[in-house]
């Protein structure tokens, strides 16, 4: 490359992670550990990816952990644009698959070539959940929220009557991540919850 | 392992990662790119760790990726005890060591044997800024504010009266972990906010 190619490829890089900026002010549904605020999509990836390095020993087939803690960090940059749309949101999520399609179009298109690629090819086969990288992301960004959820008193279960049918349907793959935390999550987290109303206990009807 | 160590193994990880959640509650003193509100430590180290993978190409030697990745996701945690010390804080600096120390015992701790050695390890070497890796993290660290503070018309500069020669002897070593990166700085933020009026200069006298 030239020093004009050189310069071009910089510039886009710093301004792809200007627009990253953004992510700070994307808000989610739960809420920090301590109640007093929910959560933004920069805190949940960095929470993610903290998760990822320190837990990779759980995961239930072998990883590699720099492509798990790349894939979780840029696992929501999409919803710059598309915005957050809540798990249990049934309306909200017939529509998010074009939103975040046209979000990735554009954001990871401020990159050249081969890191449009590789950011597109991360956020793809995170979304397809289709790799063991994939599968232990994915099991992370289901049980980090459980975590917070339960700590902050079930703050924003109780706020959405959230189910504890829908929570199980929705982790039906998350031992596939990591059974070992599957089973801490849901013994330490989810049953708990429900004990204490946290959650709406819809298992003897279903 | 036993089961019994394993549990006790898991259940402290997790009490750590609780732990940090306390990241997204301590202060910066920068303000996003839009001014909106300030930083915060969780979000910062995302995008440190973004800026990592992205920008690696760049380094002045050759890193270890995922070593730098996990270096700078760790890198402020001590601050959940010890609080953000802004940089051109003088006598806040003076006791920042001691305080940091105290902290680093206390979090690191809540881990066994190997990670919290490893958590440390990386916290010392980011601090002691030896290794190729602990260049380039320390310089991701120096250039992200000046970044967010160009592209928030040097909110926090204007806020704190920060002169130019400050800025410049806190880079001294920035072109040591990116020579590349420090010239882009230089050039794209820093140069401009001084001729701006966002930044005090005082190079004539310096």
């Amino acid at each position: 490359m030239d020093r004009n190619q050189n310069d071009d490829r910089l510039s886009r890089q710093m301004e792809f992670l200007l627009e990253c900026d953004k992510s700070k002010l994307i808000g989610r549904q739960n809420y920090l550990a301590d109640g007093s605020r929910k959560e933004n999509d920069a805190e949940h990836a960095w929470h993610l990816a903290m998760m990822t390095f320190l837990l990779a020993e759980y995961a239930s087939e072998s990883i590699d952990v720099l492509k798990t803690v790349e894939m979780v960090l840029v696992h929501d940059l999409v919803e710059i644009d598309a915005g957050d749309t809540y798990a249990y949101d049934a309306q909200g999520n017939s529509t998010k698959r074009a939103r975040e399609l046209a979000a990735a179009e554009r954001l990871f298109g401020l990159l050249l070539d081969d890191q449009r690629e590789k950011l597109r090819a991360l956020w793809d086969e995170f979304e397809a959940v289709s790799t063991p990288e994939a599968r232990f992301a994915a099991a992370m960004d289901h049980i980090q929220p459980l975590m917070l959820n339960a700590a902050s008193h079930g703050k924003s279960w109780l706020e959405h009557g959230v189910a504890v049918s829908a929570i199980l349907r929705r982790n039906e793959k998350t031992p596939k991540g990591s059974e070992a935390l599957w089973d801490y999550a849901k013994g330490q987290y989810l049953d708990p919850s429900v004990e204490a109303g946290y959650i709406v206990d819809d298992r003897a009807q279903g």
